[in-house]
């Protein structure tokens, strides 16, 4: 037996203990009810994807955190044979990173899928990322989307119900930042920035929130931006935060335009539903990920440090998949964040875990009848634990106290013969004899 | 683009539309309830273990079917560097194999756990199996356990819950078939196989209903144990199954007697619980695993090759974590299994999903305004799709009917005027002008 194996979970992983569970489950009660409620149904898609489905479409920097499998027996021994020189060699298949790749996927291959799927998800991704604050190497993401339609209504409908899934929690203070990369990319160009430049500008920009504007600036020019054009771009961004800056923008016929009328519409879309007060307007929004080509989206939330969740209009990555491109968008809540802020802030109301009654014997009381009591009460909703042993009284008491029982019931020859439990309550100390008949309706009371 | 991407998920792995989980949900509440009902709290543990965790808890065949996670960055760089000769160099974690072992490390790594943990724990696990009818390499257990006590109290409790997990799911016709390690031994011995060769003694056996008698001779001979202990084993095996051998064998005092006795006692103390009628004496019954130490549990069904789930007694697996022993019974009830079953026969009532209303709009009307109606009605409890698009009515309610959707709301200039919606039943056909209040109501009757 080797005393060196750990007993801790790896790096960035966690076990949830009861209390965590029920935690975690108060919340993804709420965010099913909601999405259901707005008409998505649900998908669940394999932990394990190909690579081919995975890689290129997160950037490089998502394609290195990626978790890749080894390759098992034949495979690997074919590959140890012929010389090992990448990653490459060694693996053909991933663990799922984000929810909106696998869907993509799906839409390509369902060819029985409504024409306008709304679907929700709600599973866990993995990311070989550095363990931080909130940021873990396997966390739950609560996705809805909509493909089929190019319609703002549907970019309206996934913000209305991310804002009343937080509604529901609580949430009263968060904010919907939007932003849309055509406004973005017409600020980019204005600026000077060649187009194929573009998108190692939005990933420096997406850190704006994180490394201020010198950091932001410093990347631009690591990444061979000309100081010039990297302050014009970032002078552009603040002009687009006065006032009436993106009003001023829908008028005119520059570049921004279109993507500037399309913000217009979605918040006026907005405007009767749960994102209404929440949708603002931020021009330096740009979100990491290479997909977006609408509308983008993120939520922001006092005293948590980075998003609580993001999503965005993404036009053309199923088309990635299949010939014929289908549009789409959607909205990512992320567990994690949810829980941490919920936890700092006690937003979490009483929730039942654990036996209502334990059922204690004396030693004379032969185990089976206790066992057939228990499942009688069981029957009858109650949610009942036996203690094993016939111990001592005390002992058994002693162990209620530590699992937090509410009560506890003492059957000995005496309460058989008479048909009744004696019901004792930890909290005030009172012990009845209760019939068998009523000892739900107290116990519950 | 590229075209050549596949769009099915890998070997062995499936997703799951809507229907698809509906129907996993509905089998897994109720485990839930259930498991609750007899006290047990949750527990979720990491996909991703050590793979020191992992290893040598299975066999050399476990150990073959698990999924090693490779190398990242640094540490693939270095052994690249060095050499790779096998996978050992390659790896240092995998993905979750079974509930147990995760338990075991659990058990052991949290020292304020209660001293009977009962804990319940649905989740996933990974086998890099060949996929067959109802094997996939990606698939649920629902697990119960007890640690803390060698009193058969518990193995009567976790057949106990099982059992009412499936009365509630509406099986009547299924045995918990049960033998006893200690028994398996004694009857091994006295064959005259050496306690060196018990264990591959017991692999072979666990595959008697597969391969039947020739092909359980076959593997033991393979295995070097001389035919005539063989067959001296199968003989004694038949013996057993003879009314009354069980009996017989408790009040004896050969070595087989401890565990006969704890199987008798087993089968009193559930007799008053819902495994009474479904616990059956099988002596042939060997389980491949080789962790259990007592009793051992599997669950047939009529029709179904293979087991639908198991279990037993591994008193000596926690010690492999920690220097003390701590004793342990389960049992594990395999989704995949259950609902192969269920559909076969089916035995799931109707199950809710998708809008229960979808909202159309005529051009005229302003999509903010349907919106913000859709708002009210999802607030008052029901599940509503808004149409995006204000294309021609007939296009919006082929889409209706492609969704299965029951009540359309259709929205023109009059019905806002009037303050009205115009409820059509595509059962029916039937089209009411139906006041915003009664919406819900009439949807729902």
């Amino acid at each position: 037996m080797s005393k060196a194996i750990s007993t801790k979970p790896p790096s960035g992983m966690r076990d949830f203990l009861a209390e965590d569970v029920v935690r975690r489950r108060h919340v993804l009660a709420i965010v099913q009810r909601v999405y259901e409620s707005f008409g998505f149904v649900p998908l669940e898609t394999p932990t394990i994807e190909n690579l081919s489905t995975l890689l290129g479409k997160y950037g490089p920097e998502g394609d290195q955190l990626l978790y890749r499998l080894l390759h098992r027996r034949d495979k690997l021994t074919r590959a140890l044979d012929k010389g090992v020189k990448s990653e490459v060699d060694l693996s053909a298949e991933g663990l799922r990173y984000d929810l909106t790749v696998p869907l993509a996927r799906v839409v390509a291959n369902y060819n029985n899928l409504p024409t306008f799927y709304k679907r929700y998800q709600i599973q866990p991704v993995w990311r070989a990322d550095r363990p931080a604050r909130g940021r873990f190497r396997e966390f739950y993401q609560c996705d809805v989307d909509i493909t089929g339609t190019q319609n703002l209504v549907a970019d309206a409908e996934v913000c209305g119900a991310i804002a009343q899934v937080l509604r529901e929690l609580g949430f009263t203070d968060f904010k919907i930042l939007a932003n849309h990369r055509e406004l973005l990319r017409a600020l980019v160009a204005e600026a000077g920035i060649p187009a194929e430049q573009e998108s190692l500008a939005l990933i420096a920009l997406d850190k704006l929130d994180k490394v201020q504007k010198e950091g932001v600036l410093k990347e631009l020019s690591e990444k061979g931006i000309p100081d010039a054009q990297a302050n014009g771009l970032l002078e552009s961004l603040d002009r687009m935060r006065e006032a009436g800056a993106l009003e001023r923008m829908c008028e005119g016929d520059g570049p921004g335009a279109v993507g500037a009328r399309e913000l217009r519409e979605l918040f006026q879309l907005a405007s009767g539903g749960p994102a209404n007060d929440h949708l603002t307007f931020d021009p330096t929004l740009a979100r990491g990920l290479s997909y977006y080509t609408g509308p983008i989206f993120e939520i922001q939330v006092e005293g948590l440090g980075g998003s609580m969740g993001g999503g965005g209009r993404y036009d053309n990555l199923i088309g990635m998949f299949q010939k014929q491109n289908v549009p789409a968008v959607g909205f990512s809540l992320g567990l994690e964040r949810v829980l941490l802020v919920m936890t700092e802030r006690k937003m979490f109301p009483d929730l039942a875990i654990g036996p209502e009654l334990l059922l204690c014997r004396m030693a004379e009381v032969d185990a089976s009848q206790v066992l057939a009591i228990a499942s009688e009460l069981r029957a009858a909703g109650l949610r009942v634990e036996v203690y094993a042993d016939a111990v001592a009284m005390k002992k058994q008491l002693q162990y209620a106290n530590s699992i937090d029982v509410s009560y506890v019931g003492i059957l000995g020859p005496q309460e058989l013969a008479d048909g009744v439990i004696a019901l004792k309550d930890l909290v005030s100390g009172e012990q009845v004899a209760c019939a068998m008949k009523d000892v739900v309706g107290r116990v519950r009371s």
